[in-house]
């Protein structure tokens, strides 16, 4: 089968999966869910043999420690996978939802109902889980599923989807509700982002470099996931102690990841007495410093800090630090350098607090708690698919109801427009 | 002032300008929006001589009488552009409002607050109304706009621009709020298409063709609005006198728009007494029919249909009508034919009815209704810019609330992840 024929045949296959199961009921797709998590559990020594190639070849190829890690699946894993269906088939089902329903002076009764979006694409790097909890997740809100993994994870993926769509079949789930793009080629990635006919949505996971490629040469829709030039910005009035945990939790709970932050912002009145013991607990931790002149003035062993690291994400233990002669120049130095992913402030002033909340534009604003809560579960919506960093559809933490759109449903008695 | 400068310049002052009034108050905008309508009276003569000068060049260029008649602005089209505007001040503003507040366990206290999407641009065809309604309803929701209007309304749009944004500007409305692109030539569509940097968002208004384009080539995320090819289903279990109001009026109350009916479906049962009549009232109405074979045996003088028939969109009085065995098969025309923009059934049976309801994949989907309600001001939303037909963000009529995004407000004490 060449590839764009897999595109196309894959594509009807879910389109028309899609279709079915946007009727099926709660009840069934819970069970294909529960189903799809047994079926892991029974079937583990398949998947870890698969997995085992994907890990033999990646050593070879000399994929880095960090890549290896990603790729890897133990039983484990496999157990965290299982649960996170489990817990998946637990949560409420938004599709049928009616969100509001009002009636006009005609008689008409308009109500907005919660549908399913149709068939999702989503292209991803050599995570195997990330396999499994998109197809649960598309499968939980009534969408089918077009998979493209990273090619080094190819024979993991492939275990994982026969394992996964032969249970959720068994468990009356239409066939061909998940799908996986076998074919390891990037021909394949240009097609899928031009088929309109069969995506209703295109969700890129990954580096900024696939994410680019991604907005640059897709037609259909796209939700973009990922950079996060993330600040806390210390106040003149901020309780010290707080801002410290806060600071250092947001730099080094996970440094990997796009809500931990880049840069730290400290109003000049309060950097004398910040930022000594900040940096004594930054060295303790391995953060390397990143400063503005005038917080080596504070911070001696601090590298100096260039334009360049105002904007840039390192996701690692580096900080750029820089001392701020006002509210308003933090505000501008977010603006100019933030990437509209989450923002906090550490402040005791009511005033700031409030404009800080109104003035800055990024999907998730804090005041007094740590950028690391920009987090589908943190948010308490039970699961997660990404974090979006654009405007349309869907912003920062995506849960069910982000992969979901509406339809009107209209109840007359005759009415005609005059 | 080349293309890429007039651009990159008006992008630039857009995008300025969307800061600033993201923060303006209600009070204020509503001020502008009152200001506007004030100027659109005031300085009519200004307009109307402008409007002279597209007509004219029109006429000499020869275009069509609906054209010209979309181009034209007279006294009481200025009054209605002013009454628009009134009107939208009335309106709630939706920015500001959080639709949603919970509290999460570990005490952080999590809000959604509507906001504006940013630099919305627009692109549509000679009608020199939506200028101003596009221009007002962006101003209401707290958006900048980039207008790119038609070649042939040319004058027009630079008038009625240059008077609403000074009279916005003179009632506080930051400068640059509305941007007007002057250039005729193509390449400024074509450069607005991959303005990421200045734009949020893009609407194009016109026909099939531009919206194609435009969707092909855009890297700007797109609202595609437009293409209706609605069906009215009468059912076996219908009222026949009220189904031939519907169809009556869901085809002839004004054809030339995207809600329509293009085709109607007619269960075999009641074809024999439902269609005469209806053929002869279509007669009536100067529509001209194309029918199915069965169809045909009831309405002689019908032309017969082909298979396009079923998937175009006549804009015009044509009905193509197709007589159908069994509900089913009228679900499979309208998943094989439909555009996911309005469909109806009409029947006096409870389960059908739910069922139609239930599997009918679009963004209206009516019982017992003419389709042609479809639309902002009969949703009662007040104001619209057009209606989506994509699921993603905006879906059906787009009010004022599908011109904004969200962001999360978060309240913490301190609160640091584990």
């Amino acid at each position: 089968m060449d590839i764009a024929t897999e595109v196309r045949t894959k594509g009807r296959q879910a389109r028309e999966a899609a279709r079915l199961l946007a009727n099926l009921g709660t009840g069934q797709k819970n069970e294909a869910l529960l189903s799809m998590a047994r079926a892991l559990e029974e079937e583990k020594d398949f998947i870890l043999a698969a997995n085992a190639r994907d890990m033999a070849a990646g050593q070879e190829k000399g994929l880095s420690r960090a890549l290896l890690d990603r790729l890897l699946l133990n039983e484990k894993r496999i157990q965290d996978m299982a649960a996170g269906l489990r817990e998946l088939a637990a949560l409420p089902d938004p599709i049928g939802q009616v969100t509001s329903m009002w009636t006009r002076p005609n008689g008409l009764q308009i109500g907005r109902m919660r549908v399913p979006l149709g068939v999702i694409g989503i292209i991803y790097e050599a995570r195997p889980n990330v396999t499994v909890d998109a197809a649960g997740l598309c499968l939980k809100t009534g969408n089918a599923v077009i998979l493209r993994g990273g090619s080094e994870a190819f024979n993991s993926n492939r275990a994982l989807t026969q394992v996964i769509s032969r249970a959720a079949t068994a468990a009356g789930a239409p066939t061909g509700v998940i799908q996986l793009i076998e074919t390891t080629e990037r021909e394949a990635v240009n097609l899928l982002l031009r088929a309109n006919e069969y995506l209703d949505v295109l969700i890129p996971r990954g580096g900024a470099g696939l994410i680019r490629a991604v907005v640059q040469n897709a037609t259909v829709p796209v939700i973009e996931t990922g950079v996060g030039n993330c600040h806390v910005y210390v106040d003149a009035e901020a309780d010290l102690a707080m801002a410290q945990r806060i600071v250092i939790n947001a730099k080094t709970q996970r440094p990997g990841v796009c809500n931990a932050m880049e840069t730290l912002l400290v109003h000049e009145k309060v950097a004398p007495a910040f930022l000594p013991p900040l940096a004594a607990a930054l060295k303790e931790k391995g953060v390397t410093v990143r400063g503005c002149e005038r917080t080596r003035e504070f911070i001696p062993w601090a590298e100096a800090a260039t334009e360049e690291d105002w904007a840039t994400e390192y996701l690692d233990l580096i900080l750029a630090i820089r001392v701020v002669d006002s509210f308003a120049a933090a505000l501008e130095h977010i603006h100019t350098y933030g990437t509209k992913h989450s923002e906090a402030i550490v402040t005791e002033n009511y005033q700031r607090a409030r404009e800080f909340l109104a003035r800055v534009d990024a999907a998730a604003v804090y005041v007094n708690a740590s950028t690391r809560f920009t987090d589908g579960y943190e948010f308490g919506f039970g699961a997660e698919i990404g974090i979006s960093t654009q405007k349309l559809h869907a912003r920062g933490p995506m849960g069910p109801e982000q992969l979901t759109t509406f339809k009107y449903i209209i109840f007359g008695s005759g009415q005609i427009r005059q």
